[in-house]
């Protein structure tokens, strides 16, 4: 019943010439992204007085975006009628820059046409070209902030989840280090620019690779102070003779991990007396084995972070983050790197469509589809 | 030099007659017991004026005493002439109660001999008949507080051990729960009845073994809410039908572990999102294999616990931890239970005071040597 009256109520929209066609990349329920995605195609009205249309200008594909697609995220968007009156649905994506592109009559003095956004939380589905919101769906950014679109679409998962782990996990000072893998993730590069800001060391550990060179050139040129590829830090021996040498007496406060398994128990052992690791993320697909004799005697505690729970408990200090690091990356301390920006116009057919999500998320890379409008 | 020197002074003490001859397991390299531990026999001066004279009535052998003389505990005595003028040795054992036979001078106004104490800190050797101490390397008990010596001998490691578990690592209210692993060993009891007294529900888990009904109908005696074998907790279909109904929606806040292994991250699965795990032993010799999920998306914490450091860290916290488990015992919420009282006269041959102590060492028993005086 309610999918008909739904369907009714959907078709005298469409009807109706002051509508926008939009499109989005949906599902209707969880599984393998290449069988449960499609595209689906739908008015957006005109914006209501208290709303505000906008369209998308890049969104990223994040990891947890694919896991939310497969069903084994915790976090799980609603299945609604709105953009597929066919079935529920829910839009993918969770990150995304946008533009306002018309202002409700009541919104007009607080926003304007052409000011850029981003979303206020997760599960509003940014994988699309249009739609319309409410003021506190988003965060307004300022645009000129930006040297590029990538470091303003890709603000709120990575350099929010860096800047966590940095700053709220234990107090640390000038000085101190800490120690990560998967340094070369998108939160690691995010973490290395934001510790050399903050004053801080850093053992960086990524997986060797023929590259290698070049990467460790870069993750230096970044602000990291030592990058090891996993065999040299998995040389128990060779790490004992060069880890005081690095050092130099710094206390190793905290550690994180996105891979976990052995290369995770390793770091731990590194850590000071009294450390914390902080996992989000697990690359590997194994558990973190966690040596007892560190629990019990050098009391290094193990935690997570999710930085999705993190901005649903608090929504204000979120908002505080988000303008943090805008003006981190105006002053140049935060820049994005080795994402992929991929074009794709507003007009594409359904299929084309479908086809650019789902070639960036088989290759597994760091992509942002770039939204093109005419 | 030294040891020649030491043994000349200690000869010429031998020959003072106002000396005890006292005996104490003691060891001179870390090893496996057999190998290393041999018997003292040492004279006792009379106290100076700001010593006590003591003789040890009890000292229990806990797993710590023995890893420590193997070597692989992080904590280790001082190697000494105190007791063995031909090579520098530590008495071993931890814990321990004494009764003060003689007060110096300036001490008389606090102190009067028929009185017990235990000790203030670790690696003062316990495994011993009588020594010289001074005052702030003992806490005084009030012995009418006791209904045996079993309780006050082993009121310092594991009443210790679970009052800290229980009242310090997370803020816990009347009604809550925590799920225990060994939960028959002595912290764990000691944790069953301070939980009960502190109004806290419990799920413990003990291995199954052939009297398993009695061992289950002891630990609910003492005031465990639930209590499974490890095969019955491991099924997790069968888990999954009954843990709500024991909890009725009671939060599981909190976790003991002193097992580690898969049972360990099993347990994790059933506490509250944002809850704790701490480990303070590791029976099964394992790594704690932590479920990345569980960190990252239902925010627990993995933290281990060890008394030692605890008591070095906050020893005024500590003695007065110890006169509440003193009023604990007196009021009959905490009973020593299944420990097994050795008897060992003070002038057996050093041949029998090797033997009893290595046989109780070798049975893995809660053991605790009872020393006996004419």
């Amino acid at each position: 019943m309610l999918a008909t009256n739904t369907f009714r109520q959907f078709s005298s929209m469409a009807n109706n010439s002051s509508k926008t066609l939009a499109k989005a990349i949906v599902y209707s329920e969880f599984g393998n992204p290449r069988d449960v995605l499609r595209t689906a195609t739908y008015p957006v009205p005109k914006c209501s007085d208290s709303e505000l249309s906008v369209r998308f200008l890049a969104s990223p594909i994040n990891p947890s975006d694919i896991n939310q697609i497969q069903g084994v995220y915790p976090s799980r968007p609603p299945f609604t009628y709105e953009v597929s009156p066919s079935k529920p649905s829910a839009v993918a994506g969770n990150e995304g820059l946008l533009e306002i592109t018309d202002v409700g009559e009541k919104l007009k003095k607080y926003f304007s046409p052409g000011q850029w956004a981003v979303m206020a939380s997760t599960n509003l589905g940014t994988w699309r070209t249009r739609t319309n919101l409410t003021s506190d769906q988003l965060i307004p950014l300022d645009k000129t902030a930006f040297p590029s679109i990538a470091e303003a679409a890709t603000l709120t998962v990575n350099p929010c989840t860096a800047y966590c782990l940095l700053q709220k996990i234990v107090p640390m000072n000038r000085g101190d280090w800490f120690i990560q893998d998967g340094a070369n993730s998108m939160v690691g590069l995010a973490a290395i620019q934001l510790g050399k800001h903050f004053g801080y060391n850093s053992i960086n550990i990524i997986r060797n690779r023929p590259d290698v060179d070049q990467l460790k050139e870069q993750l230096h040129s970044m602000g990291a102070t030592v990058v090891l590829t996993d065999e040299e830090f998995m040389n128990r021996a060779w790490m004992k003779e060069n880890v005081g040498k690095w050092t130099q007496g710094g206390k190793v406060k905290l550690g994180f991990d996105c891979v976990s398994g052995r290369v995770a128990s390793e770091m731990a052992k590194y850590m000071t007396d009294g450390a914390t690791m902080a996992t989000y993320g697990a690359m590997s697909r194994q558990p973190l084995p966690v040596p007892v004799s560190l629990l019990i005697f050098k009391n290094i505690h193990f935690h997570g972070f999710w930085v999705t729970k993190w901005k649903s408990e608090h929504p204000q200090e979120y908002e505080k983050l988000v303008l943090e690091i805008q003006e981190l990356i105006r002053t140049g301390v935060l820049r994005s790197a080795n994402s992929k920006l991929i074009d794709l116009h507003e007009t594409a057919d359904g299929k084309t469509f479908y086809d650019t999500f789902l070639n960036a998320i088989e290759q597994h890379g760091k992509s942002i589809i770039q939204f093109r409008y005419d």
